[in-house]
């Protein structure tokens, strides 16, 4: 059987899961937090369940997701930036962020078109646009600051171009965008119809009072952009798959189409329990502060070690140089950290398209204190 | 902006739901039962959320679905139809059937690949048809007994048949498969590449002692075809977007390297639940009688009218002919029916491309006997 996606032989993310349950090992590997979401928010899923006043809460959910739900988003993000958002038109919920990335990439990259991805990115982003007969068109982010050169970036533009997806707070890199980042991709992008896909579902893990911006509040790319989040990495659930996603009333008719005929609408009686909750619940605002102090608490565990921690200034993910300690291929590196010292990473290879090795792991530290000073404990022994 | 999916404009389910809310009138047009799931099932949900020593419960499901759910769909596939499955590697545990279906065309559909669809048919196979650039070539199933003229049919097969897509127990015409059928769709597809996509969400909706017949049964499909199924339709809960599919290792490994990139999992706390109730009921088991007496109450309940209602064999939908009472289209009986009579029901002309009207409405018997008998009275007045 010929692939469409010859090279997706497996999924890195699971992959080293995997290899930390066989050996045993502390997972800083796949993105996801180790402790449980508020007790609430896990309540509010059988209180909805056994609220007969709610009719019909196990059965379809609206297409574009329960409008009380639509309303709570639209409310956070003028409360979060400022922005005036349709929940009617503008918004969509999804069945998590990976589906709002699939259906905007399926909707709008035709056959020959050509797609900018900025590498290192999250590994789904290429699939979605081969599956659309894209050509993904790779700027190469550059260790160890990682930033945006838009100059180098503005060469990769060309007739074709039909799409550039952005993600700050970046995984896995760490680094965010400032308002100049997104004047220069206004600038880029004015006068031609490319269409922004900004992933922002680390929107409340930026640090040292850094601000997340996205395209959604600049003027020419407001119109342009369709803007990704995640209520799982937001609320700690990220096992439920639950996003949305928001973008002009022309572009969001066009995602649901894809979203209608693929999964049809998102889980009904989560996304009963997660309207109630935000409804009653501003948590997220303690967001930044707690995913500060554990960056923070992380990196002083790994003071005494081998490793070379770069800057962190968003997302919850931190990258270690290890050059100092090997010259193994990250990968090999990887899979020897699970199995001699005890934690699970990923190596960063595996998130550019061509493998590029700059000796570059990847850990998660959104898990309890106990677990990152423990693992950094076994790193320290590398 | 051109959208790749010019003529789905609107959702014929939703849209006559959302008339018959408008119209407060009984709502047999979606597909979905109007009775609770098991309080059992439910309560599990939140045992499965209260149970602490299930790890991570509310993160991430391993990206092919939980191990021990796939186990008791296996053992379910071997007391329901004697087949051998291998859990690993045949069965994905989907986002509904609805995705499970997108992603076997979106596998294995490759542009200017033709694929036969049968009509009238679910609405969303023919979008998943296009959007992987395939040509649908449709078969017309005619009325009023809808068998499929396997001659017929063999003429539409070339060699550029990829695929074919079959529904039974068929959705909306309440035909079922006989094993003389899958004999003419064994020979045909011999010596081919064609894949079969297998819709069998209504297995267990099969009436007067028939049998639903699976083509993973069948020597010469077993290896081509992708049989896909629906926890919502099995155990009234299709707003919790749970499915799956049941393929050959080499299909199903192409089919999840889809569903990884699209939405990379199914919701974690519903499988669970769905685990566990699997382990203790069998309840399915009773779904043939049970919808048969509501199939059998409402024709009953109709006797008086001046419907002709068409034999229905399986699924949860009573067609009806109303050409003794109007000359109208489907779609606009249907509205008045709503309006002026409120009851809601699906015009089936939305269920052809060419939206061929055979002066059929499709009603949804998936509700309670009070239900059905109301609307019933409610359509003897028509
Ligand atoms: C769906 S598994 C990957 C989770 C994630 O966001 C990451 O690890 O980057
Ligand atoms: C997803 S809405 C359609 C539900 C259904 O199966 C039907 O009505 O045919």
């Amino acid at each position: 059987i010929k692939s469409k996606l010859p090279y997706v032989t497996n999924h890195i993310f699971s992959e080293m899961s995997a290899l930390a349950a066989r050996h045993n090992a502390i997972n800083l590997s796949q993105g996801f937090p180790n402790f449980e979401p508020s007790p609430t928010l896990q309540d509010l899923v059988a209180a909805s369940l056994a609220d007969k006043s709610l009719p019909l809460a196990n059965q379809y959910a609206p297409m574009a997701g329960l409008p009380s739900l639509r309303q709570s988003v639209a409310k956070k993000m003028n409360q979060s930036y400022g922005i005036a958002v349709d929940w009617e038109s503008e918004i969509t919920i999804t069945v998590g962020a990976t589906a709002a990335i699939y259906n905007t990439i399926a909707a709008f990259v035709w056959p020959g078109d050509e797609v900018i991805l900025m590498e290192p990115c999250y590994d789904s982003y290429r699939p979605a646009v081969d599956m659309a007969g894209g050509i993904p068109v790779i700027y190469e982010m550059q260790a160890p600051d990682f930033k945006i050169d838009w100059k180098v970036l503005a060469t990769l533009f060309t007739p074709k171009t039909r799409m550039i997806c952005i993600c700050t707070p970046n995984n896995p890199t760490g680094t965010v965008f400032e308002p100049a980042d997104m004047a220069m991709l206004s600038e880029l992008v004015r006068d031609t119809d490319v269409i922004v896909m900004s992933d922002e579902v680390y929107e409340h893990m930026v640090y040292n009072g850094r601000v997340h911006e996205t395209p959604l509040k600049y003027d020419g790319l407001r119109d342009r952009t369709v803007s990704v989040f995640s209520f799982g990495k937001t609320y700690h659930i990220t096992g439920w798959r639950i996003g949305y996603c928001i973008a002009a009333p022309a572009l969001t008719s066009e995602i649901r189409k894809i979203h209608q005929n693929s999964v049809f609408s998102a889980s009904h009686p989560l996304q009963q329990a997660l309207t109630r909750y935000m409804d009653e619940s501003d948590d997220y605002l303690s967001l930044p502060v707690f995913y500060q102090q554990k960056r923070d608490l992380f990196a002083a565990a790994m003071q005494p070690s081998r490793f070379r921690l770069l800057p962190c200034h968003g997302s919850y993910f931190q990258l270690m140089d290890y050059a100092a300690i090997s010259q193994e291929s990250d990968y090999d590196f990887c899979v020897r950290l699970a199995r001699e010292y005890g934690v699970a990473a990923i190596p960063v290879s595996r998130l550019h398209s061509n493998f590029k090795d700059n000796r570059l792991i990847r850990l998660c530290f959104a898990k309890t204190d106990e677990t990152l000073v423990a693992a950094a404990g076994l790193l320290c022994r590398v």
